[in-house]
């Protein structure tokens, strides 16, 4: 960032004021002190989350706004967080901008991230600023609680397997974003709806929280790099394999007059796209239609069941009964191969 | 980096052997999950920490090791925990290397990082990858905890101001290191002692928490920007000022040799250098005898006062009995004006 030294604490005292709450909720010292003082929950487990969101390898400052980049930020470290059940708490938040960064960048930045932070009931408890010689980057840790948290590594031969909501939306609205111009022939609406998805993610938090004590879910994660790779992830964890029937994977139709537009399968955005930040589960067979009624119920929200764990073999991909191989990963951008991203 | 996503398990596979200790130390799971879980003590406050650090901002890979960064990202992460006198706990640890960085690259990192959290019984639970399309950034959150953190908000009129070791011994290292020579007629050991303090510093983890548990002292951060900028921040919080007798401020030979090689003031260093990672407390004029002798005694780590709080009128720095300015704040890379970095 621009500013020196001087005005250091000019830029934490209005990131502090954004931040807003740093008394109450569990927070005895927020930002401004060496570290942040919080008070855990007696009873739960404490939940720790950090993503790296780093320019032209995870966003292009073309097509993402600051408020999308603080928003996203936060919104990748919830869907973690969901992913366990847990209830997210405290979220650091590290923000290393060019030389050319104003200070209305940087506040528009805090307030994307406090959007999604406050109906989270997340408080930001601390961060750190730096300048940055080349692009963006920025770095979100999110502490949570959870009772009895969710694992990915706990499924069982037989479980069902069933993804909340709809897969590929994210990379649909990216292919769109990466384009110059709109594809010819899609309603404006399919394509708002697709590049929201894509920029401001929103995490299944409270769908998991809802999961983790309805009872009868076996294992979770969240699909952030696609379920062609999350969920061979989840099946060796679990030292087990699945069987997928590609055909029931959810696709809607914004996806699809998208994918129509521009000529693609909208099933390789579906099992490769990734940061589609959706909840990918096991559960009992018998639980599943309860835990569908349930979550229509209280969220509207669609759990689609689309295989089962088996007890070896791997991943395999079936359609109309025969063995497919499906898109595995998703590179960012094609520009740059190399991109990639482990979380550890 | 260059592994794809293909390759990317491995990368964590990796990482979570390299971390090693995944189980005990109050992780219930650790590297391999959608987040951390882990098991907070009883009857303590959690304490929360993050930095930054990047590129050609904070560092150059021209004299820095990937090791030594490891080693240092880690360092001021748990300065932050020795400054409130907490006892550090669990790091997440997150990496973006250029697309050149190998696999041998990374592990140095990590195990420059673990030679320093080890022997701090801090475990890495967790933490992120990614390629970056310019030069390397670190991102490390660091978690502790304690019974009663020690604030920076806290101190008193009257009370004494004091500095754990010496000060300008990293700013006299990176005068060294950012030469393309070493200074002629400096002994090598006093080369070898400030380049080490500069890349391998020494967070005051054991004295923070022996200082915490001493009683007596009323404040307490640690002095990463340099005292010209980090006490006022002790005074300003503590809706104070304070008067410092530049005289007083603690200067090792050996910085004093380097100094004198490259005729500059060392005072310059000592007030304005930062990351020298000590402990700047203030503490009842009455205590600080006991603290000096028991500081001594237990880990021959020097306390030396250099002032006092005042009731208010700002910061006044004097020498010899007459007023002075010192410089302030810390610019890492003259080329590079910008450099600031603001601990929100």
């Amino acid at each position: 960032m621009s500013a020196g030294r001087s005005t250091e604490d000019a830029l934490v005292r209005r990131i502090r004021e954004l931040a807003g709450r740093t008394s109450g909720a569990g927070v005895r010292v927020g930002i401004g002190d060496d570290c942040a003082v919080l008070e855990t929950s007696p009873g739960t487990r404490l939940l720790a989350t950090t993503d790296l969101l780093i320019e032209d390898v995870h966003f292009r400052r073309r097509w993402a706004e600051p408020a999308d980049l603080g928003w996203k930020a936060l919104a990748v470290n919830l869907s973690d967080i969901a992913a366990m059940g847990g209830r997210p708490r405290w979220a650091l938040v590290a923000l290393a901008g060019t030389e050319g960064t104003t200070a209305q960048e940087i506040d528009a930045f805090y307030a994307g991230a406090l959007e999604l932070a406050t109906p989270h009931e997340t408080v930001i408890v601390g961060g750190d600023t730096s300048s940055s010689p080349s692009g963006w980057m920025i770095n979100v840790t999110l502490l949570g609680e959870a009772a009895a948290p969710l694992l990915r590594s706990t499924a069982r031969p037989g479980d069902t397997l069933a993804v909340t909501g709809a897969l590929g939306r994210s990379a649909a609205g990216l292919a769109v974003l990466e384009r110059n111009a709109a594809p010819a022939g899609v309603d404006p609406t399919a394509l708002a709806a697709v590049t929201a998805a894509h920029l401001r993610p929103h995490p299944r938090v409270r769908e998991g929280l809802w999961l983790a004590a309805a009872g009868g879910v076996t294992a979770m994660m969240d699909v952030s790099d696609g379920v062609g790779i999350d969920l061979p992830r989840l099946a060796g964890e679990s030292h087990a394999g699945a069987a997928i029937d590609v055909d029931r994977l959810p696709v809607d139709d914004d996806t699809r007059a998208v994918a129509a537009a521009l000529g693609v399968d909208p099933l390789g955005w579906a099992t490769g796209g990734g940061e589609d930040y959706e909840l990918l589960l096991a559960c009992e067979p018998t639980a599943l239609a309860r835990l569908q009624r349930g979550l229509a119920e209280a969220y509207r929200t669609h759990l689609t069941p689309i295989g089962e764990i088996t007890r070896g073999g791997g991943v395999r991909w079936r359609s109309h009964g025969r063995e497919v191989t499906v898109a595995r990963g998703f590179e960012h951008f094609a520009a740059r191969p190399a991109a990639s991203g482990a979380d550890a």
